[in-house]
């Protein structure tokens, strides 16, 4: 709870415009993207630079508020959603771009910037910057970053933490440090830079990043290869990769997705066939020629029963809006989508397909799996109401078996939209209670108050969120 | 002090033959490649498996007895010298391969293989481990995770750390946890993978390690560019990488380096220059080609008075194995040799060359300046006698105001050798009291007993390794 003092410290520091506790202004910081979780906060507040950032979080500090950074809320884990009250911290003030540095190959930024405003940013000075969640539209990079955002070009490119080379954090306790530089190699202490990174914002409030640019591919192109067998689909890719090509797209749709996909943008993707495989590789233009037309002689082999390679940059881009409507397009089909991110290793796709569709029957659910083949990182989907009950307890059972499933296959329980609140009752699968014990430690350790986004990550307890049958 | 009862306790654990603790046992480990540093351990002892390493570890933690696991004791910070005596862990009945995963491009391995051997075990199948410490023939990678090695492919490939995607470690209560999977994406907790590569062995003991590879590049070329400017050289790398090329090597060597090395290897190395890169290109042979020509025209418009290509692998060979000489040839000027990674932003450069070497002509020492250009990690070498304590007195002067220096122009005081016990003083400077205060927390939340590898990274008080008067 937030008494009057501690309101009135807070106001002094940010002024009374960047404070709100109204009941409205509550209401929208309720929530973020994922469903079924919400929790009011007691207060938004908007500190114009990291010093108030600094003073804001030692009040908290001090009387034990629960403290929430937030970007644009698009995450899908429950982990900005205020679950045990306190304040959302917006960076509405701390939202530029401080620097492109063209000879370190660096962009210097605030947390607040929208990540495609980024992207075109570098993109205008002819560089890249790879990591491109579903989200990027709207999300911020203090988001990206804390949740270690993935991509469409996480197999060639990595994610998130790959890029970042220097942070801003302040710290529980309300001290501002800086780790890493615009240094390819730094040894000076221990990786406090990737230890930040994905850290769901339960270490600190990062404030500030230089994050690492690459030249812009010269060229790009784009196909898709149709499969009447997940199994097919599935041997393409691992040959592709097996033979030695690490393409910068590898994505994988299934026909019911498929389905919701043409309906909804209606540009002609086929629907009568099992799976999809969206092929896309960046690079000088002779090596995207070669590497091309050998994927399409794999895609061949393994039995595609179609290979087309896109005619134009438009064709492409049709296709790649396409698969990045996958989401929307789904959520179309009922209230409530449900929408994971288990994740195995590339070797094991068409095992935890199949799975995902044996679970789905197991349970009568209908369940949608589209998502990133060329990393595991798998994306299946469940339209689902949730007002009703008996249908939500075997969505979360038929959930709870994927997650099993894809540790059992040397997998994770998230690729890449983190732990949160919606995937802590699982933490424990993955990392078992030593492994837990240990992260558990650290983040004491660092917070020691519990103020930094409280409950989540680490679960209250280690039961599952269900109890499975097995 | 290892009393008798714990001796007898550790000899049950791994057996007479791989406990030992004689005075000539114990003076081979009591130094590593470090220069000036010795002090004798207890004992040493080779456990056969993890599960024997954890019992180790608790009979350790219980008496508070420290421990050093050591591979080859290559490091140059003093980071395997048993500072505070206890027991070195040797890994030399873990120096297995486990498994090459040519679906998932990974390898799996002991900490105790030899960083060339696994280097070559994936190149036989058409496989790439890129990170190439100057010790890979005889460094461990168990100690390359330990110190987060890099080498002469960094700016284009990155260092260890890109390379770990999982571990096993054994944490100093005794528990075994594994952290990350054969997985491009994993976002199930904190970074725990990143957080102990680069630690040093002060967060516990690696046990087992799963490591990205790439396929490997089709073909490669090398070219030598000489120049009379230090600055020419250093704008000739600027340049390069602003033109969006990222070539797989920039090294840099300065005059006297060189002449130290054609002394050496007489190989018809130019001596009559200020400065020369060594600059390399792999990947399709069309666009080595292309790269190469552009990166020749570039260092000649930047005043190159000579490029050329190598004519033959075997000349390229030459060049490399010149390069990775230095400090072997720089080691026979005299009986000491004191060798830096002061590491600065690509763009400080030829600031910090120069730095450096009014900083040796203050103090009236030599200083040879090579290293990695591409990444601005540069090795200032001193060649000296520890017998001097003048001589020395200035030594330390001079390499105090070359850290100062670079942590001004925005780098670091290690860029790939690591922290130990050698760079420990200068850490503050480079990470603020409020920075080693974090970082110090979660080394106590994982080792409240001390026991990992105690004395190093953090320094016992803040003070600097000398008095630098300013």
């Amino acid at each position: 709870m937030i008494t009057k003092e501690i309101a009135q410290k807070l106001t002094a520091v940010v002024g009374n415009e960047n404070y709100q506790d109204s009941k409205a202004g509550r209401l929208v910081y309720s929530y973020d993207a994922t469903p079924n979780f919400q929790s009011l906060p007691d207060a938004i507040i908007s500190p114009r630079n990291t010093k108030e950032i600094a003073e804001v979080v030692k009040i908290c500090n001090e009387y034990g508020v629960p403290i929430v950074p937030r970007g644009s809320g698009t995450n899908l884990c429950g982990g900005t959603c205020p679950t045990e009250g306190g304040i959302v911290l917006l960076f509405k003030h701390l939202n530029k771009i401080l620097e492109i540095d063209e000879e370190n190959l660096t962009v210097t930024l605030q947390p607040g910037v929208i990540t495609f405003d980024l992207i075109q940013a570098v993109e205008a000075k002819g560089l890249f910057y790879p990591p491109d969640p579903g989200s990027m539209k709207i999300s911020t990079m203090g988001g990206n970053i804390n949740e270690n955002s993935g991509g469409l070009r996480g197999l060639k490119y990595g994610v998130t933490r790959d890029y970042v080379m220097a942070l801003e954090i302040v710290l529980a306790n309300g001290d501002i440090i800086r780790t890493g530089g615009k240094l390819a190699k730094d040894v000076a202490g221990y990786d406090f830079t990737r230890l930040f990174v994905g850290s769901e914002g339960t270490l600190g409030i990062i404030t500030e990043a230089t994050l690492k640019l690459i030249p812009i591919p010269e060229t790009k192109k784009t196909m898709l290869a149709l499969y009447q067998s997940l199994e097919a689909a599935a041997k393409s890719v691992s040959k592709i990769i097996a033979s030695k090509i690490i393409p910068a797209t590898l994505e994988f749709i299934d026909q019911p997705t498929l389905e919701v996909i043409e309906a909804y943008a209606q540009i002609g993707l086929p629907t009568d066939v099992k799976a999809v495989l969206l092929i896309e590789q960046d690079g000088p233009p002779e090596i995207v020629e070669r590497d091309m037309l050998k994927m399409e002689e794999i895609c061949k082999q393994e039995q595609a029963v179609s290979v087309q390679v896109a005619k134009s940059e438009e064709e492409a881009e049709a296709l790649r809006t396409a698969r990045r409507t996958a989401l929307s397009a789904l959520a179309r089909l009922s209230p409530t989508t449900i929408l994971e991110d288990a994740t195995v290793p590339r070797s094991e796709i068409s095992k935890m397909v199949n799975a995902i569709n044996d679970i789905a029957e197991k349970y009568n659910l209908k369940i949608c799996t589209f998502g990133h083949a060329g990393d595991g990182n798998l994306h299946p989907t469940c339209p689902t109401d949730a007002r009703n009950h008996e249908e939500m307890e075997r969505v979360e059972q038929a959930f709870a078996e994927i997650f099993e499933k894809a540790i059992e296959l040397g997998g994770t329980i998230t690729g890449e939209h983190g732990v949160g609140v919606m995937k802590a009752p699982y933490l424990e699968w993955k990392l078992g209670r030593e492994g837990i014990a240990a992260m558990k430690a650290v983040k004491t350790a660092l917070d020691p108050n519990n103020v930094m986004n409280p409950g989540k990550v680490f679960a209250k307890d280690s039961r599952k969120r269900v109890v499975v049958s097995k």
